[in-house]
């Protein structure tokens, strides 16, 4: 079992975990370009802008300098945004050892190529073992200990199994899934549909109209999801429907957030700034519209919400639109 | 086009739909037992009981005489709750003719028998068309006329079309799909799974336990109804996981509302009192229950749900059992 691991960036999630793995006795170093938040895990032990409330055990040390916070770790968590994530290891690669395994935390795409974040991963650290954790977990109940279960993916699944022995408690449950092409691409579009789902709310539509989009989101996961290799009992799983049910329906979702605002009327790009967190599906967006256009699948969810973020269409209509294409037969 | 429809029962959903057909012009009648709500309709038009502050056009003329009611219909809707559909067609037979259509909107199946409700229709009138519609639609966002999407389905599909032709509008969106079993089997299920997911809200676990519980419920929901014939893509679409996601999320759900009072250590008997109206996720769970003993299909959510229900086992402890079973591999 590994005795201490390293975080790269102290957003929500990656808080949330090293609290996880400290209240196990893990010696955890967390890395932040961000001094106020260094400075508040440090000496008032909370992470104030990211994870409010939450007691940060003493075990967790933060620190501004990346080269000795990865220095001491055995495992490595890339808890940054998804388009960070290639930034970080550019930055970083010379200080990162081959024996360390890399556990990706972000769900995403990368936006110019289209790429799994752990291909992103490989190419700048080809002879590192890469794991993926990814399932509905909303970060401010999983420091809080609500019983939550999430699914571990590697192409080397002995690595895998490690990290589920690490993360593992009787709150947090982990379960393994070989499908990593699945795991992460179902990640990633569940955060263009939670935007969607948010702009339904935003106008005012009900359960009933957020059921339905949420019913065809699935469908479109599946569609794009085994077009790129994936299996669709993965999109069937905690990883897929699991994660698309907490954040389409969740008060903790930014993507779901920042779609209520943009549907009650606010400019994209002010509904961001005052969710104040990256909003994933934004980018996962633009990446799996062009996805879509280049291999040819039908997802009329992406295609509308694409143009409401980017083309300026007007919200209320355009979802209008989605939900009464002129479609009698119910086929998947 | 149908231009008469008569309802048998004034229920929430049923009330609903009698708004949108009036309001399409169609003349409805709508037989209940209860006097108040007869009176209601008629004097006051609102269902104050079932379905408050939705204004009922004129045309939803409200009556007790069940065969004045029968007699004036093309189409006889049935909107009673699923253990009294046999009752009701039993007394009220000699009235119903050959030529009219049956439309069956309760979800569940018969307890004592395990038999889905359109089989239970045509023992009872072996001559009639039966229709079954369901999908995510509670009924006081129908009534507002919220985007909703529903499924019509029929052993003859030719009078699922006209059905849908009927209740269609452009905010009431309806589908035809030919899995009748698929359909009566998912709408059955998803009570028995909101109950569970309403007991782990009340509990106070969060929206992580429960998208791991809806997760789970979903491939439940597969097993038990491809076992009993239904498809798989059912099971993925609207009267499959929408009805879920709707049921277990949606704050109009009496099932998940009956589930959050036992989680929160209200006894059965007095969380259904407290509801006020039917439960179906409680004789549904028996009657599941006892479906896959006899089928030997793995349902732990309705397993567990039953020992709780009518075992007298501790909810909090039950549900965690439940979430926690030692399974590491993530396999549906």
């Amino acid at each position: 079992m590994y005795s201490s691991v390293s975080f790269l960036g102290g957003g929500s999630f990656g808080t949330a975990l090293s609290v996880i793995l400290a209240k196990k006795g893990v010696k955890v170093n967390l890395w932040d370009r961000n001094e106020s938040i260094v400075e508040d895990i440090n000496v008032k032990r909370e992470n104030i802008k990211y994870l409010h409330g939450v007691v940060i055990p003493q075990d967790v040390k933060a620190s501004n300098d990346a080269e000795d916070v990865i220095e001491k770790g055995e495992v490595l968590v890339l808890s940054v945004p998804s388009q960070a994530v290639r930034e970080v290891l550019i930055n970083f690669k010379n200080f990162i050892r081959e024996d360390q395994i890399i556990v990706n935390i972000a769900k995403g795409i990368e936006e110019k190529s289209g790429k799994r974040l752990s291909k992103v991963i490989q190419e700048e650290l080809p002879l590192n073992k890469v794991v993926v954790l990814s399932g509905p977990s909303h970060a401010e109940e999983v420091a809080r200990d609500i019983p939550t279960t999430v699914a571990v993916s590697s192409e080397n699944m002995e690595y895998a199994k490690k990290i589920q022995d690490l993360f593992m408690t009787n709150k947090f449950r982990i379960y393994t899934n070989e499908d990593i092409i699945g795991v992460e691409i179902g990640g990633a579009v569940k955060n263009v549909i939670a935007l969607a789902c948010g702009i339904s709310d935003g106008i005012g539509y009900g359960d009933n109209s957020k059921a339905a989009l949420m019913t065809r989101g699935i469908a479109e996961i599946v569609r794009i999801g085994e077009k790129l290799g994936g299996r669709r009992e993965t999109f069937s799983g905690l990883t897929g429907i699991g994660d698309l049910i907490v954040t389409c329906t969740s008060v903790h979702s930014r993507n779901r957030r920042a779609g209520i605002l943009i549907g009650q009327g606010v400019p994209v790009n002010r509904a961001v700034d005052e969710v104040g967190m990256v909003v994933e599906g934004i980018k996962a967006c633009r990446a799996f519209y062009e996805l879509k256009e280049k291999l040819n699948v039908q997802m009329p969810i992406t295609e509308a919400l694409y143009s409401i973020l980017f083309q300026g269409k007007e919200p209320k209509y355009t979802v209008y639109e989605l939900m009464t294409r002129a479609k009698k037969d119910e086929v998947y």
